[in-house]
């Protein structure tokens, strides 16, 4: 992830969960050893912004106003811990799958999603997602400051626990205002959504003559870790600010493509030296959690709206997936390179794979970012824990989560009124 | 493929090649049988555009003039039949797996391609890409008339031979003239690039004071069988033209992102009654040949530049890859759909992927388009041959084409100057 570039033949050393030693032809004592022959080892990809949730492909091509009151709304009224605990197995599954290694979920039943992670093996932040209108539809400032007490120190250095105030035109003020002292006191983060699309730059205009930087600015000040989702339409005044803020910006490209928002102007944000991490967003606008895809689209969506082929090279894009997003959670210092000390986060990607062919003249990148899918990974490595082994995931059961998914998707729809029984 | 619907749970009964009957819970004696429980049964998907090479991630995110004088001119001078047969192999091998049956290819030494679509079994049309300027790149007006002799009646039924001008700045008036003269004559079709960037709109206008598509028009005349690759950047009365002259358009969204060349109107497209067909391009610039990543950016990218996220609906982005490009190709009477009297073209996907679930409420189409890929596709069929059973590819020896494309890759970039020994 540097740019010493890559070991073409070499050797990763855990011990006790960390990175020991890498280099080519290790000598070293195993008890137990990973067979990475024929595959690349890196980093894990690291998720910067989605919702753990169920409801995929099943609200699709509709106009916003239609999708929230038909469907959104009626199912965020109907949904129960018991759904959030499905859709925490069948996101954390794929991303298992997809070598996803960490994540960050802003969503609902924060303790059912945590409790999950607790035994699937992936290291999380948690920003419980707080709605205040319409009620009902989200968490409270209470229960996620209930969240926080309760998980804080449960799995320490693989589960942590932030505020996640949905968005400045759900929150009231005081939430936000709490919120920010709350999180410099506990020394936990913030994640919310901002400048997602033109009608919250309408809303936020309306209400307070600002920008939604501007205005976010006014009520949270310094938080030293802040993560907003999207950014597609930060003005340049609003770059320089989020910049002298240190707010990180988690990018969503296909989310914002998906949605008709547009696309966030990521070469500006990086040229002001803010902090960018890569998202897929939630499984209803994506519609699946494979950051190879993202990492592709995230490259392929500059070079469309700037007109130039050069922009977002796919080094700058691997770094933005694994790095940027590592730092975007705060994490930069234990997860997102393959280096010595760092946490034993690891995945091998199958290059036996035709599409990922020819490999010469260094172009392995190329090949990751440009043609790879999450598909590709076979084994996935958390704290130096092997949570996939040669494509079988070792800490959920997929045929249960298959069972569960359907039952409780259903139940879901059928209780709120979607889905006749 | 039509309003109709899906068969939840069904058979399909082939014979001779092709379907003789669909439906639930058929009774018939079969000698032989595949098991499609699990899996979702779709005609194979159809690429529309593509040409068989294998540089794939070599000369990234380059400058178009360093990318041509550096990088694909040379490499196009050193171009062998040998390494024609490999990048033949590489791309097939790669078809097969991701559940795509059929394809056109515009490239170098078609015999050499049509001999491996011989024996993997694919159906295909080849189209030698005819470039007269600069010389000593691609194939001539001689060879493509060579080779139409030579293969028009080889594989009747799955082999097809058409004319390939590469485009109206790169082949003389005069090649045009006779080919279109010549495709009447041989009852063949016409494929090329039309209006594919910014810079050959002011090429053509300089050279004709026309657009692309009116000196086209001027050139070819009316020819039955036209297929146009990109159509980005297309004005009304353009539009209006290709819709008069049956002209249909090879939709490449991923390729035309990718070197920054914008996006072409499909829905004006669609609306003027123009048949419109998806296609990867190569994989030089996609960059792999997976048609559900392709369905999937033809949704999104329409959703980005019209600002709206009900366009393109999932069902439109799957009738282009089947239907629409078996239309285009002048094959909609045999291929992309499964009917009864159609070929057996047919793919299964493997729905115990978690990235589909759920499958409910009749979301499988959305579920193919938005969250599949092609590593999804277990089972794929032409004329009723198993090419790929249960992930297994039984035309194309993958061991031999690894080996094959990485020595005759480094032998053309070697022989190109691009790569040092």
């Amino acid at each position: 992830m540097d740019d010493a570039g890559t070991i073409v033949e070499g050797d990763v050393a855990v011990a006790d969960g960390r990175i020991a030693a890498v280099g080519p032809a290790l000598e070293v004592e195993a008890p137990r050893s990973v067979d990475a022959r024929h595959g690349a080892v890196l980093p894990g990809l690291v998720n910067a912004h989605m919702h753990e949730c169920m409801e995929r492909g099943i609200f699709e091509d509709l106009a916003f106003s239609r999708w929230l009151d038909d469907y959104a709304l009626p199912k965020d009224r109907a949904y129960e811990p018991r759904h959030e605990r499905a859709a925490a197995l069948l996101n954390q599954l794929e991303m298992i799958r997809n070598g996803t290694t960490t994540f960050i979920d802003i969503f609902r039943y924060p303790d059912e999603a945590a409790e999950v992670a607790r035994t699937s093996g992936l290291r999380a932040v948690f920003s419980p997602q707080v709605i205040d209108t319409p009620a009902g539809v989200g968490e409270s400032l209470e229960s996620n400051i209930g969240f926080i007490e309760r998980w804080r120190d449960r799995e320490p250095g693989r589960i942590r626990t932030w505020f996640g105030p949905h968005a400045l035109y759900s929150c009231e003020p005081a939430t936000f205002e709490r919120m920010a002292s709350l999180a410099v006191e506990f020394g936990v983060g913030i994640h919310t959504h901002l400048a997602e699309s033109r009608a919250e730059l309408r809303t936020i205009d309306a209400r307070t003559g600002l920008t939604p930087a501007e205005y976010l600015d006014r009520l949270i000040g310094h938080v030293p870790q802040t993560l907003v989702a999207h950014g597609v339409h930060l003005s340049d005044d609003d770059i320089t600010l989020a910049a002298s803020r240190h707010w990180a910006v988690a990018h969503c490209p296909t989310s914002n493509m998906k949605l008709g928002n547009g696309a966030a102007r990521i070469p500006a944000l990086l040229e002001a030296g803010i902090t960018v991490g890569l998202g897929t967003d939630s499984i209803m606008t994506n519609n699946n959690l494979d950051l190879f895809e993202e990492m592709r689209q995230a490259a392929l969506v500059q070079k469309l709206v700037l007109d130039d082929a050069t922009v977002m090279p796919c080094e700058q894009v691997l770094r933005m997936a694994t790095r940027g997003s590592a730092a975007a959670l705060g994490w930069a210092e234990e997860i997102g390179s393959v280096e010595v000390g760092k946490r034993a986060d690891l995945i091998v990607v199958d290059l036996r794979r035709c599409h990922l062919w020819p490999l010469l003249a260094g172009n392995l990148v190329a090949q990751l970012v440009y043609s790879a899918s999450g598909g590709d990974v076979r084994t996935t490595i958390v704290d130096g824990r092997l949570l996939m082994d040669d494509g079988v995931v070792l800490t959920i059961d997929a045929a249960e989560v298959e069972e569960l998914v359907h039952r409780e998707a259903r139940h879901l729809l059928e209780k709120a009124g979607i889905l006749r029984g």
